[in-house]
């Protein structure tokens, strides 16, 4: 799994996502306790879409239109701490239909070290749960940024 | 305060709901975090609406009702542990018109010491948010309810 | 209560806390569930401490001191939805010896209607769980915080 | 990863643990929140230690020892819903050295299908959260859990 960690990243970010560690999200081993990482991983997402002024909001009133979690990997690497300044990089990697796959790194503000890495995929359904594909503002947004990739 | 959550659980509750408290619950102080006892309330409020075969999932899929929250007051007493076995006791304290309130009582099994109490209060509303009566096996169970405690 | 809190927080705020809603934040209803108002409460005190430059973590790390939540009460308003911005006002009520009361007023960003509103007390303890009074900067600040309320 | 999945939980679960959707554990989209399944993870952990007697809490406690999660996987396969009772099977995979691997499924009581399904690599760690093996007592059930199956 590293491997492809590392593969996937290699290139810059497409948006990055700035919170602050609530004490709501740490446990009592003094860290942030794991699941919390996923939510932070939708706030690197919802941040992308808001980057290229389509926000998620809009893709579920306007178009009826969801995108639900179908897996996620997830390697802590080093322990967030309560009150860490944190960024959340998020990179689209694949889109394959109806399936998407974007990827995190998280890490403190100012600090190259990784604290936890991750990659979601996802499938777009409608209101009926049934797969449809992205809606076309949405869809040609991300396939611009897929193209720009392969020719970076 | 004080008084009043004395006065309004000085009778038997009417339910009682069993739950374990999970390390997701803690924070670093140690301790259950304080939001989540408005979680276990709600587990309390579920569970005696169980007891009386009248569910809450019943009350939003075939009468398209909800229970809305309006207020919440808590009073913090002794704190919870991780892997702690909980008591929340439930009492339903009044109903006049689209409003409910609901007594709470958050104990370790096997002690009396009170951890947590607390009131919550509701308002009855459809899925547009606008008030309305509760639907009538649910008014007609809680009506019995505090009839049954003036007469006791 | 609604009095108390009018009157309460009828002067300026001594700190603003600005957050997204996450997707996590909401529920089936489609708003936001309403434990996460404590969260974002947590969210507005830690905020006001570190308007002062005297953060929270610093209160832990340096003097062993905890600010232990022994009270709360929020009265719902106006249900906030995801993707909102939210405004979180928070004001130092009172401090007598080991105990505070903090105010909090939620509103949606750019808007004067009231989301929620509340009020919570708290118990400085050491990590022994027995009171103590805030470390000497803390309680200066705060101090100093309601003395100008008094002579404003 | 299905086929890891299947081989890995083609044999029977060392533990069983049940507990209802709470409606905190919902989001707008009318089903589970994704990242609450790591928190049913951790529920089914828990309930395998305690099976054995060796409850979780005794090895914080006594041996000063965490097992921290480093990794997680997981396949959402089909949501769950508020009030369902759900099963979370939890199955022992591998202990090398301090690292852990342990798998879930999870069901709707009285039901076949999959909700969902994944694995988490742990690494137990002292207080200072460097490696260290699991306390004698732990090692020698996970050991004998392994032998098992291995027999069988």
């Amino acid at each position: 799994m590293a491997r492809r960690y590392t593969a996937a990243m290699l290139k810059p970010c497409h948006a990055e996502a700035r919170l602050r560690v609530r004490y709501a999200e740490t446990d009592q081993m003094g860290v942030v306790y794991h699941a919390n990482y996923l939510v932070w991983f939708e706030v690197g997402r919802v941040e992308m879409l808001r980057t290229f002024h389509l926000p998620y909001s809009r893709l579920e009133q306007e178009f009826d239109c969801m995108i639900a979690v179908a897996g996620a990997e997830v390697r802590y690497r080093s322990p967030a701490r309560y009150d860490d300044e944190i960024l959340v990089r998020t990179r689209l990697l694949a889109m394959r239909g109806p399936v998407l796959r974007i990827g995190y790194q998280v890490v403190r503000a100012g600090e190259d070290r990784l604290l936890c890495e991750g990659i979601t995929t996802h499938v777009v359904v409608g209101r009926d749960m049934s797969k449809r594909l992205l809606p076309e503002p949405y869809r040609a947004a991300f396939q611009n940024l897929l193209t720009a990739d392969l020719t970076a």
